[in-house]
């Protein structure tokens, strides 16, 4: 299981974030319901009535007009709203210190979905799944409890929806610590036998055309059983929501300030062959090096004297590229330092994934000019010719932090200034800009970021060399007007730092649902 | 000024969450450094060194190159990447329980902006900004301080960023406890005198043409300089980020996961006059009623199993509207509850609001019949007629919240369906579906949810009844086929809840670059 999660074979992940949410338990366990307790702690004595008012309460909410009316009558227009209260879930029962030894006796209700059904001569075994964890609850039954009947009359398959009462007890198999003891059972959504997730093998190709499916797929035992993929649907998306949450701590944690950058813009639409028309969408940095006009920083740097922010939203790329790395739509994490020079931005894009993934592991960092002599210098074969003035490609990248590295995280700094944007700081030497890339195992680039131009006759001087016009950068040009100063930043595709802590290969599975030329269904 | 920051003068903000962004210190004071220690701890005997290497490092980045070629000689290719240090803001100063006066004696760096400049015969004031906090740093200073001749010859202007070097002192005015007696000050970047956020009165409106420069008017006392406003620009910003923070802790720590939802869809283009095209985007839950193909609940219900979800997110509307209440581009909250009904997800939304906003303070609810009748007998006259059946209008909402219960939001449920969207849940009486708007002060509406209709029938009728084609729906209807389950949710735009916590009238003042109909600049 657990080399399933390891980025490669030389990194180690943090148990702290990216890990915490593959446990059972996301919180701290001195402290689990830090805002309502879960019911079963409030009124232990009495699960049947829970279990009735649950149903009830989501079954039939009709009924509720009846006591409105009733209030009315007593002159009570109005009532107090209900408090919040967490429902026991799976996570509860068996996140605990002793996997649920604590709760043996008790009686509760567990809501979710069928993963596998066995009958067995005198006892059916229901796996059941209710979101909270990866773990399912796997409830034990005899044809004395009270709902029997839907079971033996094949009612209840993979994939409804059932209410189980039962009393947790002692497991007799060596996968869990304990099980329930059903004495009820309630079909909540039968399953139609089209059921397209049914313990066989699935591609994950098959899954991306049921996307609204796919995250039923996220057992632990379907590590093996889909086709030997590593990972699947909803655990990805696990990551995906610890990745994002620690996002935010890290920069709330050292003073960022979020802000929302706009997506709709009103750019030019020249070079449309690689925008979205009617609404202008942002490019990524890379994009905007290959196409000009779009390379407009919008979303990340200058906007505002604030010392730090940082943006995390969706961004876009409308190139028709189909490529395992490649999302049409993808979200995007841009911290922006102001007073800070490159240093600073590979120091804080460094401290940022070593806090959501990476631990115990050196960062490197040497220039673009010692990584093209290093891969002239390298006896590895490549497909494209390496020389002084080429961009990387994904093989160069891979190797400078695969082999070259072992492993390490690497960043490349100073790249010629030919292939980097024109808001990138230009370097004494006149051929270099103050740009970074952090390449990763597997991935290759996953970081890019630079030192802004801040001085307004060099990036007056940059624009013109391009032929970029003024008048469209006015406001940026503006910001060099009225106290500019030092400045940088990086951008960080998410998804791909989603492939990095799980190891899925294609990019399409990182999201869940994906948008790629000609493909946006659901 | 604590009157600025009350939503109604019925309702009281909660010192936690919100306003914790508009003290000074936004963390723990016991714990103020989680990662990086500032560095005038590291070093409290050597700021001088600090100033020179952040000088050094900020504007002389091309020195690097020469290091690392000496590294390279060395035969080492590639060096460790630097620590992430925190640098020492002025919030770390005038943010402390003793508001700076324990620094008193030591000598420091502050970089930020000139607020405003007032040179005396024998003593100049700079009030800077460094955009930790809304809090200035009053720098005093005399002639014979190093680089005063930039000072005297009216280099440093409003807008100008500077470094400030000089000894915390205990300050002789009333409106700061500590105040900074200058060393050396450098101009990094000067000001035009053209500089538009000058110390007189600017209207929003004008400000909203400078949205790049508009974070610059932030001060306490831009309060009362610009035109009464209660509050402007970075202030807004920082109150924004505070309640976004506090919406991921509040669902994440109730279990939630995040997701994002796809912006870019593959829906028929009907409709056209009310979509963007090309790029068919998402419409708010308000627009799915006016314009049904668009009421595919796509960024919301039924997409997964888990039994909680949100996502947070931007949307778009394509409608052409102007009001001080609509945006063409705007965040959205939308969380969804497995196993959860109408008053589950009454209590979710009250339990949120509270939690980032509002507390001491009940949230009533009442049926939208009772609304419609109390509404009949008001003495108040409408504009628009009320009469069962009718959508209700501001002028009703605000009245309700407002004057019928005093203050308190109010959460109206079970409108008529003709209303409300397809999705939502139909109950008993044939007439009204589990819906609920939750109704606040100034505001009117502010959060839009129901319960979503779990079954198939009801569902494939109220389809066939609107005339919606159900393929379009395929992957909606399908969640119905394979263990369907009462589900909740509801959707908040995130602008208004920035609206209702700050008292900014405008809608388009509480986004950083706001996008209306033919309005995209920046």
């Amino acid at each position: 299981m657990a080399t399933a999660f390891v980025p490669s074979t030389t990194l180690r992940l943090r148990p702290y974030s990216t890990l915490r949410c593959l446990s059972f338990y996301p919180k701290n366990l001195t402290k689990p319901y830090p805002v309502f307790p879960p019911l079963i702690r409030r009124s232990p004595i009495s699960p049947r009535r829970f279990f009735s008012s649950v149903i009830s309460g989501a079954l039939h909410s009709g009924e509720r007009t009846k006591s409105e009316l009733a209030e009315k009558q007593k002159g009570q227009m109005g009532s107090k709203v209900g408090e919040f209260r967490k429902k026991l879930k799976i996570v509860d029962v068996k996140g605990g210190p002793d996997e649920g030894l604590d709760r043996v006796g008790l009686m509760i209700v567990v809501a979710g979905w069928v993963r596998t059904l066995r009958a067995q001569s005198s006892v059916t075994f229901i796996e059941v799944n209710d979101g909270s964890c990866l773990s399912n609850m796997q409830c034990v039954m005899t044809s004395d409890a009270e709902g029997y009947d839907q079971v033996k009359s094949g009612l209840i398959t993979t994939g409804a929806s059932i209410w189980i009462q039962g009393n947790v007890v002692p497991s007799q198999g060596s996968k869990q610590k304990v099980e329930l003891k059903v004495n009820k059972i309630v079909l909540v959504g039968k399953s139609d036998p089209s059921y397209p997730i049914q313990k066989k093998r699935v591609s994950r190709e098959f899954l991306r055309t049921k996307a609204h499916l796919r995250p039923r797929t996220n057992t632990f035992g379907a590590l093996h059983l889909y086709n030997g993929l590593p990972l699947a649907g909803a655990l990805v998306a696990r990551v995906r929501n610890a990745l994002a949450y620690a996002t935010h701590k890290f920069f709330q944690e050292n003073g960022f300030i979020w802000i929302s950058s706009p997506i709709i813009t009103a750019s030019d639409c020249e070079g449309a062959g690689e925008q979205f028309c009617v609404t202008t969408l942002i490019p990524s940095s890379r994009e905007a090096v290959e196409s000009p006009v779009d390379a407009i920083p919008k979303t990340k740097d200058g906007l505002i004297d604030w010392s730090q922010v940082y943006t995390f939203g969706p961004t876009f790329r409308a190139e028709n590229s189909n490529t395992s790395r490649h999302l049409a739509e993808f979200w995007m994490i841009e911290p922006e330092l102001a007073f800070a020079d490159l240093k600073d931005d590979m120091a804080c894009a460094t401290a940022y994934l070593q806090y959501v993934t990476v631990a115990e592991r050196d960062f490197v960092q040497l220039s673009y000019t010692d990584a093209i002599e290093l891969l002239i210098k390298a006896k590895k074969k490549f497909e494209f010719l390496v020389k002084w003035g080429c961009d990387l490609q994904s093989e160069h990248e891979r190797y400078l932090t695969e082999e070259a590295f072992g492993g390490c995280p690497v960043i490349v700094s100073d790249y010629p200034k030919e292939i980097k944007a024109f808001y990138m700081r230009q370097n004494d030497d006149g051929r270099t800009v103050a740009a970074m890339d952090m390449l990763v195992p597997r991935i290759g680039e996953l970081i890019g970021g630079s030192q802004r131009e801040e001085r307004l006759e060099y990036l007056e001087g940059r624009l013109d060399e391009l032929k970029l016009n003024r008048d469209t950068y006015w406001w940026y040009l503006d910001l060099r007007h009225y106290g500019s100063v030092p400045h940088a930043g990086f951008g960080l595709g998410f998804e791909r730092l989603v492939q990095f802590a799980t190891g899925v290969e294609n990019i399409r599975d990182a999201i869940p649902f994906p948008r790629t030329p000609g493909s946006a269904e659901f």
